[in-house]
C-alpha cells in the first residue's frame, strides 16, 4: 500500500500553500508584528518566545483571519494583522503544550521547546505565549476579542485534555471523536473567522457564516489530518507516519476500519489501540485498503467542505467569499495527492 | 536547632488568618462565584476544575482584592467578587503547572493535580483555568482588567521560568533574586491590590498607592515565605522544610549565609546546591544560627513592610488603608512565632 519511505530532507509541502500566496503581504506584516512583540517578553525569555514564533506552524488560522476580513489586494489592515496575532499566539501556546505532552523531539524538522529548554520551562513559555496572545486582545477598543479568544481558548483546552484522557481507550463512540475535533480544532478555525469578518467591518450575517465555515472547515481539515497520518506520505506531510495507531488514538480511519473489520480482527485492532498487543501499522494499511476506508474518510471530509461552502454561498459578491471558497477547492486537491 | 518534626496531621496555621476573618462574608460570595464557574467548563473538565477550585490556597489575592477596594462591613461589591475570582483562577493555574515541574504529590494535604490526573491533563487543565480567568476578566465593560491581569500572567510566568533555569546554579546576584520574586510573586500582588482599588472606585492617587503597597507586601511575604522553608514548624507551614536547599534554590536565607561563610566553607554549600553534594540541612541551619541569618532575613522583610505601610500613610481616612494596614503588622507577628 505504501511506498517505501523517502528520507525526510525534501521540504514538505505547506497546506493551502497555493491559496496563501494570496496573502503573503498580509503575512509578512504579520511576521513583522510578530518579532516585534518579543520586545514586550521579559529579556530572560525572549530568545525562547522567539525561537516559538520562528518555529511556528502553517500559519492557517493567520489566513482564515486575513481572508475573512479580506477588502482587496492593496489592503492589509492592522486590526487584521493584531488578531491574527493572537489566534497564532495562542496555537503556538497549545503547540508548545502539546509537544510537552507528546514528548515529541521535534516539530517542522526542528527541535521543540521541550526538547530545547526543558518540559518545566516549555510549561510556562506557553503559558507566556498565551498570556501576551490575551494582552493583544485587551488592546482593541472593546472585550468582544479577549472575551471570544478566551472562550475558544477553554475549548481548544477541553478538547486537548478529553483526547488525553481517551488515549488507549476503544470506549470512544463516533459522537466522542466528532465532540473533540470540534473543540480542540474547529473551535480556533471558527473564530478566526468570526474575528476576521467582524474586524474587517463586515455586518452580523456574514460574520455568523464566516464562523459557520470557518468550523466546517477545521472538522474537514482535523480529519483530512487523521487520514494523512495513514495515507500521507512522509516527504509531503513531513511527519512520520501511522503515529495515531501506535499512540493508541482512536481516529476518524480507524474508527471505520473498525466498524468494517469481522469480529476477531476487531479485537486485534483494539488490542492494538490499547497497547496490548504492537501496533501493526503495513496489516492495517491492507485492511484500510481492502475495506475503501481511505474513500469513506473521504466523503465524510467532503460532507463538511459543502457544509463550508453552503456558508458562504450566501454572500456569493462579498470580497472574502472568493478567497474562503478557494480553501475547501484546495483540500479537495490535498486529499487527491494522498493517494 | 529544629524541634522534633511533629506528625503532619494538625491544621496549618492559615497565613493572614486573624486579619481574614474581616472578609468571611466576600470569601463566602467568591465560593459561590467560582463554583458556578464550573458551569462554563465543558462536562468532560468540570470535575477536574472544581478539584482545582477545592484544593486552592490561601486566598490572598482575593482578601487583597477585597481589603483595597473596601467599602464597610455590609457591602460586597459583585465586581470586587468578580475580580477576586479572576486573580485567584490565574494563581490556581500557575499551581496546577508549578506541581507539574516541581513533581509534587500533595499541595495542603491533597493529591495534586498533576498526581491525580496525570501531568499531560494538569497542563491543559492549568491552560484552562487560566482561559477561564481571562474570559471573566473580558466579562468587565473596558478592557482594562484583560490588559493588567494578562500582562501580569506574563510576568508570573517570566518570573517562574527565571527560577527554573536557574535552579543548581550559584552564578546567581542579590539583584537576579529580587527581581524573580518581583515577577513571580509580587506582580500579583501588586494587580490585586490596584484593580481591587480601581473596582471599589478609589482614584488614581489611592490606586497607584495600593498597587505600591501590593508590591512590598508580596516581596516580603515570598521572603518569609523562602524563610519559613528553613525556620518553620512543618505543623505550622504544613509542608516539608529544607526544600529549597535540597531542590537547590538559592533563597534569601541561602543568599545572606553564603555571603557570610568562610570561604571553605561557602564552597561546600554551593556543591550542595549545585547537587555535587548531598545537602547537609542541620548544619546549614546551624550555621544561620552562627550568622544570624534570621535576624538578617527578618531585617529585609522589614524593610519592605515599612515601605508598604508608607504607600498607605499618604490616604489614613481612607476606608481600604485600615483594613490593607493590618496585613504587615500580621506578618510580622507570623515572622516572630516562626522562632
Amino acid at each position: 500500500m505504501q511506498p517505501p519511505a523517502a528520507p525526510l530532507t525534501a521540504v514538505p509541502v505547506r497546506d493551502f500553500a497555493g491559496v496563501f500566496a494570496r496573502v503573503q503581504p498580509h503575512m509578512a506584516a504579520l511576521d513583522i508584528f510578530l518579532h516585534a512583540q518579543l520586545e514586550a517578553f521579559e529579556p530572560e525569555i525572549r530568545e525562547m518566545a522567539d525561537y516559538c514564533i520562528d518555529t511556528s506552524g502553517k500559519r492557517i488560522r493567520p489566513a482564515l483571519v486575513f481572508f475573512s476580513g479580506w477588502q482587496n489586494e492593496a489592503t492589509v489592515l492592522p486590526a487584521l494583522v493584531q488578531v491574527a496575532a493572537v489566534v497564532e499566539l495562542v496555537h503556538l501556546a497549545t503547540l508548545v503544550h502539546d509537544d510537552i505532552m507528546d514528548e515529541a523531539a521535534l516539530r517542522r524538522s526542528r527541535p521543540t521547546a521541550a526538547k530545547k529548554y526543558g518540559p518545566e520551562a516549555a510549561v510556562l513559555l506557553g503559558d507566556a505565549l498565551f498570556a501576551h496572545a490575551l494582552h493583544l486582545a485587551a488592546r482593541f477598543p472593546t472585550t468582544e476579542v479577549c472575551a471570544a479568544v478566551s472562550d475558544s481558548t477553554r475549548k481548544v483546552c477541553a478538547g486537548e485534555i478529553v483526547q488525553t484522557l481517551r488515549r488507549r481507550s476503544t470506549a470512544i463512540t463516533r459522537a466522542d471523536y466528532d465532540r473533540v475535533i470540534d473543540l480542540k480544532t474547529a473551535e480556533l478555525f471558527r473564530v478566526s473567522c468570526a474575528l476576521g469578518a467582524r474586524l474587517g467591518g463586515y455586518g452580523d450575517a456574514f460574520v455568523a457564516d464566516a464562523a459557520r465555515f470557518g468550523r466546517s472547515l477545521g472538522i474537514a481539515y482535523q480529519i483530512y489530518d487523521d487520514l494523512a497520518d495513514f495515507f500521507g506520505r512522509e516527504v509531503r506531510i513531513g511527519k512520520t507516519l501511522g503515529t495515531d495507531l501506535a499512540s493508541g488514538k482512536l481516529t476518524l480511519p480507524l474508527f471505520l476500519l473498525r466498524e468494517r473489520l469481522p469480529v476477531a480482527e476487531r479485537s486485534n485492532l483494539e488490542a492494538e489501540l490499547e497497547g496490548r498487543q504492537p501496533a501493526q501499522l503495513a496489516r492495517r494499511l491492507a485492511e484500510m485498503g481492502e475495506f475503501s476506508i481511505f474513500e469513506a474518510v473521504r466523503d465524510e471530509i467532503e460532507s463538511e467542505l459543502v457544509l463550508a461552502e453552503a456558508a458562504l454561498a450566501k454572500h456569493p459578491r462579498l470580497p472574502p467569499s472568493e478567497h474562503l471558497g478557494a480553501l475547501p477547492q484546495a483540500l479537495r486537491a490535498q486529499i487527491g495527492a494522498l493517494r
